[in-house]
């Protein structure tokens, strides 16, 4: 496939906004990437969104807004793979542009969620489950991570305050990254006696909703000279897989393969291996997610995913940096926008852009975004040249 | 780009279907189009679809119809452009499978929009509209098109019975096509005679609604030697285009100009014109946009598009037959699915597969998909080789 460079990323800070309507919560990160890029033209817009039909009674997204920032006329789509909405847009975007159909894409993950209701939004979720075999049984999305995060505990004997280190170093991380929702640290003993959500996941287990957009500008290597004083950043390796849906469905519940899929296509693509790996965003939607996904892309042996965590290996100076801008944890969750905050925040680690939670010389990062309770998995791998 | 063909086609009947799931029904075009295109397997799978978060409660649908049809671990993905959403899908995957990173695709447009009330799809389909400035205000979509087709008379001097022609061609063809949803021949009195939905659009302006899927298998066209009694068929024509959300922004409101510039882009990657297309299915969710699409596809003057129907241009031995299998007004418009139905029609066309309806000798056909009241433009053309 023909290399695809990220020339400019664009993001607003994830909170409430009330404020502002869901054109301008997108436009601001479109506009943002294209200024970032110092492009004011872009060939095609791909948009990632999962709730705005249901939460904002707007569908066609693409269109929404390539109308709203002004490329009338140009192609626009929108994708939808759930919470991997954001990484699905980009995959996405690659294969238009390295199809040699389109010379540019924007690439922009979108979603506004806090306009409603809870019981809105966590029915609205729900649409990531299976509607007929899951949600039909009255199991909530943060229910069914609930299930699998006890079997878990149980298989491996793993006590609840072990996964402590995953939400403390996220909070953490956040304080330093103006565009996190959350900035607070936060001590085992809080995650310990935090407010019960779905027996055993707390609140500090799990990731807050918000609103939030990010985007990126995409175009052939080839075109790209390095703009001064920035390497080139080229996206090495990109993979999208499925699992079934419903998680009492998989051979086995406790392993993510759409995840060890993904990964290690995206690695054969870029031709490395984890040790290559500098940085890895991953989709810390709930704490036991982050076990799985260590463990699913190679970094951790089944079962062990949290001891990373415990021998202090995961922050930005540990051997496997994750969330080193928040993660979803801290940083936020605005769902069809997550999978392009990752991409976003592994361009600021490549840039050396990331201040206090840089990672020194960081030359490889990875972004991997999941879709439902791991049905759908996308990784990308980008590489500063 | 890479020549992609078509191997394979599937669809259901359009009707209410309310003893399949949506599992069950977009599965059913799946396997049709696997059966047909001689293949048990695919590398990736595009869906698309625009209602289901809100009517079928379920999202992620490309990893839901993978996890139903046995692609586990294949990459999967939904792409939703209001009832463009099939040709959208279509074009996702032949972008994908010419990028080099997907061998084959199969792509699927469904939708079951028929086991809710009348209300709820009414408002589900409003989301297509712009949900600040047109919905806000307490329009529906036919709201919108009969705003439109109001003025369209007013400004040419046409009378409503002039539009007749397009519902008599599309229901005469639907009665020789299994899988279309409504087969009843009418009349001009019944036309004119028919219930109002919304002045002056009536329930014979109108196309129904229904649940379907119809899916195709696409491949490198290299990789295809013709199937013994079948042409080859190639899409050598694909663009897609937008215009702005909401009508009443637009610099003239009877005029699509993402129909011109998608069919525009599309003729000439095909290096074709207007004359050179032997069927032409088009998006004729309402009467008035069959003379909006044939006039800004190049096959009449501005505002004279009803012509082509009282000069009895459009039936299959005309000069431009359009609807051959009952269009949008009688095979049914499965919003989600309807522009995949289009793609299978002309292939059906290009087989010589349509009896009483067949085109004699048609080697070139087109399909136009409509998302929003012109917002989203898809235009496909398929040659037989």
């Amino acid at each position: 496939m023909q290399k695809i460079a990220i020339l400019g990323i664009g993001q607003t800070k994830v909170d409430e906004h009330w404020d502002k309507s869901l054109k301008e919560l997108g436009g601001e990160a479109c506009f943002a990437a294209m200024q970032d890029a110092n492009m004011n033209k872009v060939d095609a817009l791909f948009v990632g969104n999962m709730l705005s039909p249901m939460i904002n009674g707007q569908n066609q997204l693409g269109t929404f807004f390539s109308d709203w920032i002004g490329l009338w006329g140009h192609e626009a789509v929108k994708v939808e793979a759930a919470c991997g909405s954001g990484a699905a847009a980009l995959r996405a975007g690659l294969m238009g542009v390295a199809s040699g159909e389109i010379e540019s894409a924007l690439v922009v993950g979108v979603e506004k969620m806090t306009d409603k209701a809870g019981h809105d939004v966590t029915a609205a979720l729900a649409t990531a489950a299976d509607a007929d075999y899951e949600v039909e049984q009255g199991v909530s999305f943060v229910g069914i991570n609930a299930l699998v995060m006890r079997r878990y505990m149980h298989e491996f004997g793993w006590q609840h305050a072990d996964f402590a280190p995953f939400s403390i170093n996220a909070h953490a991380n956040a304080m330093h990254n103006p565009n996190a929702r959350l900035h607070m640290e936060i001590t085992t003993k809080q995650f310990e006696n935090s407010n019960m959500v779905s027996t055993p996941i707390n609140l500090l287990d799990a990731s807050p909703i918000g609103d939030g957009a990010a985007a990126v500008i995409i175009v052939p290597a080839e075109k790209v000279d390095s703009i001064p004083g920035r390497p080139r950043i080229v996206l090495s390796g990109s993979a999208a897989a499925t699992d079934t849906i419903a998680v009492h469905s998989r051979k086995d519940p406790l392993f993510l393969s759409a995840a060890y899929v993904s990964a290690k296509r995206a690695y054969d693509m870029a031709g490395v291996s984890p040790d290559n790996i500098d940085v890895f965003e991953l989709h810390d939607a709930f704490s036991i997610m982050t076990a799985l996904s260590l463990e699913a892309s190679g970094f951790a042996e089944r079962g062990q995913g949290p001891r990373l965590g415990l021998e202090n290996e995961i922050s930005p100076d540990g051997r496997v940096p994750v969330c080193t801008r928040g993660g979803l944890k801290a940083r936020g969750h605005p769902v069809g926008a997550t999978g392009m905050y990752q991409v976003v925040e592994v361009v600021q680690q490549l840039r050396g852009e990331c201040g206090e939670t840089q990672v020194d010389g960081a030359k490889i990062g990875m972004a991997q975004n999941i879709g439902g309770s791991g049905a759908t998995v996308l990784t990308h791998i980008l590489k500063a040249e």
